[in-house]
């Protein structure tokens, strides 16, 4: 294999306090930070001054979970937070060059009005919009949308399918230069260069145009997260940066090779998606300073929030009715996330670990990857990811916000760049152009440039 | 009747490039406006330095008519232009004062999505959000929505009264206090003021709770454009501005008490609700300097682009069967917007004007108050109407952007203050605090309050 001559890319997931499950109780927190603007407004503006690709904001449309214990002692289970869209528009506002990927729900929202924001976004900001695009799995997010149940693993992939279509093609309405905007001869916009979209689907009518001029970047970008079969087909065909959770070298490899060996059934080049893992990094100048550092978060976190955070991850299998000091039961694979699922129960069989050992063990990353170590330690460990082809990049999941966001600035963002793995200026002004994602070309010029 | 001691309000309804028809065409407009953020900023800035209420923005969720020779010469029938919730969040970031209501339909929308943007909105703005409540009655929106035909009023009104209550019942699902977050107990809320909504209507199934706290104006205020029967009813029960259209003071008035006169129904003093019809002001240092000014922009308009306004105001009636030059034809009532429709018609038949004179006399102020003179004569007006019980301010329709907003600065705003009609300075920092308007304390308290 040849060193790959590229750098990395890095995206700042900001969860409102952080990722810790513990993190708003924590002494350097902002407990208010799902309402507090300025917070936001500084994280945006450390991010930037880092050369971050991209801040990244996870979204749930409504509160997840039933268990007032639990949830009334936490601040990350969509409890109370800004919704992303406007959030990142208001952010994009205050900066120049980071981009803004905001998740949102194919299952209860009308590919139009996602079309059109995002659009919008690129717009505001000029040409640093992402779209994270979602399927919602939760039962309480469906009962906020006329429904008693969840919709089904496979109808909702079903319909992902087909919004990601109408929302691309609604983005094709309009060719590059279509708004002439001629004061003199009084035309505003050239019909030939209008495409209606006219679709008729299982799921979806819509005509079109779309209501906005074609986005500075084309798309905005597509972002995905799913893991299971029908996500990672879905990714192949239709994403440009997957967002996923590996909490292995082995795993995350495995998981890159397969889906970038994806890409050519659908006419694609390997380099025209990018896997950036997740990554939860607890720092210290020594590894005992960062193990001390991590075991004071841990310390934080109530058994009760705990155990709810397994219920939440395990699917539908209540954890509660088992000793805590006890190994995990035997799981059934239910209508949830699967991918999350599966993921949590390997995780406890390999390292053997007991329910409580489990969420303690989960409670910071979630899944993701966590490591608790000095900068060059992080640093080997990134490295390798990225050159051995496990990663592309990583997401940033700091503990807690804003210290470990600023954390990661001082200690890693440095020592990347002192291996050449990270940028020290941006080289453009897009979202595309710091993930080195190609402009699409509209349809009607992309056929005759390969006439 | 006692002069009234209050001052009045004043709104920048800032369509992209004005509120002409053919504003783009203008030497002076911002052609580009519809996704240029810089001018949008600017206009912004502009508003606040002026002191106004609030920014308002209209919505189409999607391009009105299929007419394309009149479309592609005209930038204002929502062809390409920014989403405004989206669009509002950015600006809100950029100013500090001036209040931001963005139209959002209730006809291809859900209430959880409504309610959470406006609430993030609020809360991103420190409190200066409003929602302009509005049903869709265009067949080009029903059929970016899975639809073939638009919604009949009845049902469209039906849906908006139940929507409105479901927003309002989730921007209640927390008590101004919920959110303890205490560090030391480990406590981030407190459950007893957490209440779901749990909504089983007709229209919607609405559990909650919504997962934003509570706006800190307690709800964003809520503004209506509608003037039907059931639009009226529907504004005398939810709303706290209403923004309308009237050609005339006597029609101002009539309307004016009509709708203050439903409110005492729904148990609401006239105080809470707000009415601030349209105007459309072309400034001239002389009369004759106004009326060239006028004359200028109404040059400009091309007659597919004049005949094709009328079309889309007059229902569903097509008027290039008719001739140009002759009077308008009997106009059956349809399902589109009724109030505007008949606007149209009672205004050609009292002024006697042909279809071509209808669609000139209309062009620029598109139903609303058009006003052509020197300051002195405009403000004498719009004192009239305020003093008179026409008006409790106005939602400012500049002809063209940005020149029409500056004018008005210019020259309105200092005649208005000089008679202490508008105000120097913002006494407070919130919407409702401009406007006049009372927080809503949550019903618990109120319950409490009232005991």
């Amino acid at each position: 294999m040849t060193r790959r001559t590229d750098q990395l890319s890095l995206g700042a997931f900001l969860y409102p306090t952080g990722h810790h499950i513990a993190a708003w109780r924590h002494p350097q927190a902002q407990a208010d930070a799902g309402s507090n603007f300025a917070h936001y407004a500084e994280l945006a503006r450390i991010a930037e001054a880092a050369k971050f690709d991209l801040i990244f904001m996870a979204d749930g449309v409504g509160t997840r979970g039933t268990d007032t214990e639990a949830l009334s002692r936490t601040a990350i289970r969509y409890v109370a937070q800004f919704e992303p869209l406007t959030l990142l528009s208001a952010l994009a506002a205050l900066t120049e060059r980071v981009g803004f990927v905001a998740t949102a729900s194919t299952t209860y929202n009308e590919p139009y009005h996602i079309a059109r924001k995002f659009a919008s976004l690129d717009h505001i900001s000029a040409g640093r919009a992402g779209w994270n695009l979602v399927t919602s799995a939760s039962e309480d997010e469906a009962q906020n949308f006329n429904r008693d149940h969840h919709v089904a693993h496979a109808e909702r992939y079903e319909r992902a399918e087909e919004f990601a279509d109408v929302v691309r093609g609604l983005w094709d309405t309009w060719e590059e230069d279509a708004f002439l905007r001629d004061k003199d001869s009084g035309i505003y916009y050239d019909p030939a260069k209008q495409h209606l979209l006219n679709h008729r689907g299982k799921h979806f009518k819509v005509r079109g145009p779309l209501n906005v001029a074609r986005a500075p970047q084309g798309h905005p970008v597509i972002v995905q997260a799913g893991s299971s079969e029908p996500g990672k087909d879905l990714a192949a065909r239709t994403a440009e940066v997957i967002f996923t959770a590996h909490q292995t070298i082995e795993d995350a490899r495995a998981f890159y090779s397969d889906v970038k060996g994806r890409l050519a059934r659908f006419g694609r080049s390997p380099d025209a998606l990018k896997i950036m893992p997740g990554i939860f990094p607890v720092i210290g100048k020594t590894e005992s300073e960062a193990r001390e550092k991590f075991e004071q978060i841990q310390e934080l976190i109530h058994p009760a929030v705990g155990l709810s955070l397994l219920n939440g991850m395990a699917g539908d299998v209540d954890l509660s009715a088992y000793p805590l000091d006890g190994p995990i039961p035997e799981v059934t694979e239910t209508n949830g996330s699967k991918s999350r699922q599966k993921l949590l129960v390997d995780l406890a069989r390999r390292e053997n670990l007991t329910i409580r050992q489990l969420y303690l063990r989960v409670a910071g990353a979630r899944g993701h990857w966590q490591i608790v170590g000095t900068p060059e330690q992080i640093v080997d460990q990134m490295e390798e990811w990225f050159i051995t082809g496990a990663a592309d990049g990583f997401n940033v999941m700091p503990p807690h916000l804003p210290a470990g966001l600023t954390d990661f600035v001082e200690h890693i963002v440095p020592e990347l760049r002192r291996r050449g793995l990270f940028r020290t200026d941006y080289a453009g002004r897009t979202l595309r152009s710091h993930l080195g994602l190609r402009e699409p070309l509209h349809p009607a010029h992309a056929a005759v440039a390969a006439e």
